[in-house]
């Protein structure tokens, strides 16, 4: 078996998740990690420097396509559309794995308030990231602070709908999907 | 000096959040916090399980009361005037103490990720202790979502303000008007 062998690094995700939701965040070592994911130790370590950063490796790349589709926006595109520009480019970087990840995520999740804080910690930086991406095209504060989170509430729901689906389908059209039902629900408090 | 004597508990918050911004949360004992405000370790050990604990110990009393508040609005308050009723009732709560002690908290977290993952917690906490108090007063899913973020949102931007602002005052004016804002801003969004 080649160390370097494709895939590692997600058999270790998969791995590990399961293994948070089967026994416990706090039960589950490095070691069990490995060998459930067929790899070494010194494999994982290559991967991530702990149990606990393995959850949220995707988090960087996530906050960057968001950031990065809010400022390729159009000139004229409003909050709002520049919200679904970058909410349109993190979907699109999410394949068939992620998506049966979800609701093994959150079951491993709900097993630990150390994870539980790492994904909260994940949801207010997404919301920063899309924020100051808004403050940055020139959204004045308040509306910027608020578009930023109605795009990581659109995000996470679209998310937990997708995983929760039948069938094969990208995830952009269920993140915008949910920013639609939130905007019109913004009108109803306006 | 009497080891039950008022006020042991929020000096060493005032101790804790002190050392945690002039040292770092990791360099900072229990021991060291202790001192700092005049009680013994078993003091501490009385009112905290640990140094984790201290920051984020008022924290379920803020979340029961914006839930209370939301829970005994009238009737007839449509979802944002319930969250107003909340605001206003955890903003009571908040005394001169919460208000000096609001920056040296930032500048606590700003020195440790496992504090900012407490904070971020907190956050997702109370956001969804509002919506779960908007949706037992039969306000439909997504609105009640949005407005519990809303509600969040108007906290932290009123709290800071307040934080930041000379003179004595109360916090749920500072609280109310952040409301006021973001709704303005959602008219913009919508």
């Amino acid at each position: 078996m080649a160390r370097w062998e494709p895939g590692a690094r997600e058999r270790l995700v998969v791995a590990a998740v399961d293994l948070f939701a089967e026994q416990g965040y706090d039960a589950t070592t490095v070691a069990q990690i490995a060998e459930r994911a067929g790899v070494t130790k010194s494999t994982f370590f290559r991967h991530f420097p702990d149990k606990r950063e393995l959850l949220v490796a995707g988090q960087e790349t996530l906050r960057t396509l968001l950031a990065e589709g809010v400022a390729e926006a159009p000139a004229t595109a409003g909050p709002m559309e520049a919200v679904a520009a970058g909410l349109e480019r993190a979907s699109s970087a999410m394949g068939p794995m992620n998506r049966e990840l979800g609701p093994r995520l959150k079951a491993a999740v709900a097993t630990s308030t150390v994870l539980q804080e790492r994904d909260a910690l994940k949801t207010v930086s997404l919301a920063a990231a899309l924020t100051g991406a808004l403050v940055a095209r020139g959204v004045p504060d308040p509306v910027a602070a608020l578009a930023g989170e109605l795009g990581v509430l659109a995000f996470k729901r679209g998310y937990a709908q997708w995983s929760e689906a039948e069938g094969e389908s990208d995830l952009a059209p269920y993140t915008l999907a949910a920013l639609q039902e939130l905007r019109a629900a913004t009108v109803s408090l306006g």
